[in-house]
């Protein structure tokens, strides 16, 4: 298991491959745009032209890309790893995709001898950089543990969540719990600005009590300093919040909460805001009152 | 300030007039029922047969009853504070009421020479017992400054959020930001199981990254566990977002999400769940997907 092929350079899949290359893992790397992988060959990665050509001599090889149809394309399509993959070839799905389409995959990919595990992520650019990320794994057992040692080379919190989609499927929660605490905090701070309430002084006052939560506290400053900064596109929380609503429909699960939250913060895409970080959602709610930005 | 008179003998009101007592305040109780403040009594408290009887001798005097109907009783009604309290007094009400009705208290009680201080709080009967409670106070900050030593005796993180009625204020907002993630992890935990997921695994996944809050940490394992039992009761959180449903039409705040979550909460209330905990609240979710309970 000393071979890797990466594929995906982006703002996550950068740091992860270096932390590959710096636990002395042989690391090929290709991704859409060759110029966002050059730190990760200026690090001691090779370059392969496509992802048949990554997968060649590969033991485990990870996908780390936006979203299903850029799995799929990359496994499965032309020049995609199926066409050369050798049997026992483990592949590491680490992007945040739909779980059906994640067993369906597993499937194709089983008839050529090869395993594909869900391994999707948390912990933003910074948890990647130190090599802190919560990873939510899923597939056979064993193999999970095979490569546990590369998941140990970039992540803290290493979780087997049971059979293939199940990496997925704890990501999508993930996300759903999330979303609310976004919505938290917005609705909260927004409330206590339009009271006229100073609101560093209300974050000392709620946020170490039964008011708190992860983005209280990290995102809970930004806001007061005006910092829309990405911690978490919008984009990319919408992407999650469809293959919620997806996967909730497809199981029967109704979710009032959530689907209210992805409709507000659709507004805030519609308003050209998709790039700035989710903690914008209470411009949404200072909208909705007194103080309309 | 070491005559206190205490009104109020609730769960909260108990364990803090005790605490009181433990800090070595010379403290006389009331209480609409004599019998719940016994233990008060035998801790060393003196029993007062009304407000206006408790008032008479105090320093100050502070009330933790429900709603802002009982304030105005204790502190203005017939046999009220009002009616023997002496120039000087501070009252403090530790109750969460409406943020108006408590300017308003304040403005009649300034006529008589005493200062009303409001100093909601937050941390539940465990935080009243182990005097941890977050304390949001509100009103003059010479006799906030006054009286800080009575809250340390009660509290941990005590708050001066501002003039008369911040306190009431950054609780409310407290309670906008606790329930939503009381949704985010009934959102969460149903479809997480809907999704066939193992509770325990997801919590362990989840808990420690971007998803976290007090909530997840708190109310997650006691809904694994089938453990309804109040850390907070799903009648005080109706009646507290009530309160801030109708401060947010005041200052004309639009608050969609917790709206939404007063709804699927008196759907719980309805079903005659109000004394249960609010993390009941995924009963409500989990009726409306295939885990129907």
């Amino acid at each position: 298991m000393k071979n890797i092929a990466f594929i995906g350079a982006g703002i996550m899949g950068v740091p992860m491959a270096k932390n590959l290359i710096e636990a002395a893992y042989s690391l090929t790397m290709h991704s859409r745009t060759q110029s966002k992988a050059q730190p990760v060959i200026d690090a001691g990665g090779t370059w392969a032209q496509t992802p048949a050509q990554a997968a060649k001599d590969a033991d485990v090889l990870i996908t780390c890309v936006t979203d299903t149809p850029d799995v799929e394309k990359v496994l499965l399509g032309p020049a995609g790893v199926i066409e050369t993959a050798r049997e026992g070839l483990i592949c590491i799905d680490m992007s945040t995709i739909s779980p059906a389409a994640t067993r369906k995959m597993g499937e194709t990919l089983a008839a050529k001898g090869v395993t594909l595990i869900d391994a999707p992520i948390s912990g933003g650019e910074i948890g990647a950089i130190e090599a802190k990320l919560s990873i939510m794994a899923g597939g056979p057992e064993d193999a999970f543990n095979k490569v546990k040692p590369i998941f140990q080379a970039m992540g803290r919190t290493i979780t087997y969540c049971g059979p293939l989609g199940s990496g997925q499927t704890t990501k999508l929660v993930n996300q759903v719990m999330v979303i609310h605490t976004i919505m938290s905090i917005s609705e909260g701070l927004a409330f206590a600005e339009a009271a006229g309430l100073d609101l560093e002084t209300t974050l000392a006052a709620t946020s170490g009590g039964a008011a708190g939560s992860h983005s209280l506290k990290v995102l809970g400053p930004k806001i007061i300093a005006d910092d829309l900064k990405p911690s978490f596109m919008v984009d990319l929380q919408l992407k999650d919040l469809k293959l919620v609503m997806e996967y909730a429909r497809q199981i029967k699960q109704t979710l009032p909460g959530t689907a209210l939250a992805q409709q507000l913060m659709t507004a805030l895409q519609a308003q050209g805001r998709g790039r700035d970080g989710t903690q914008a959602l209470i411009d949404v709610i200072r909208q909705l009152g007194p103080n309309t930005k």
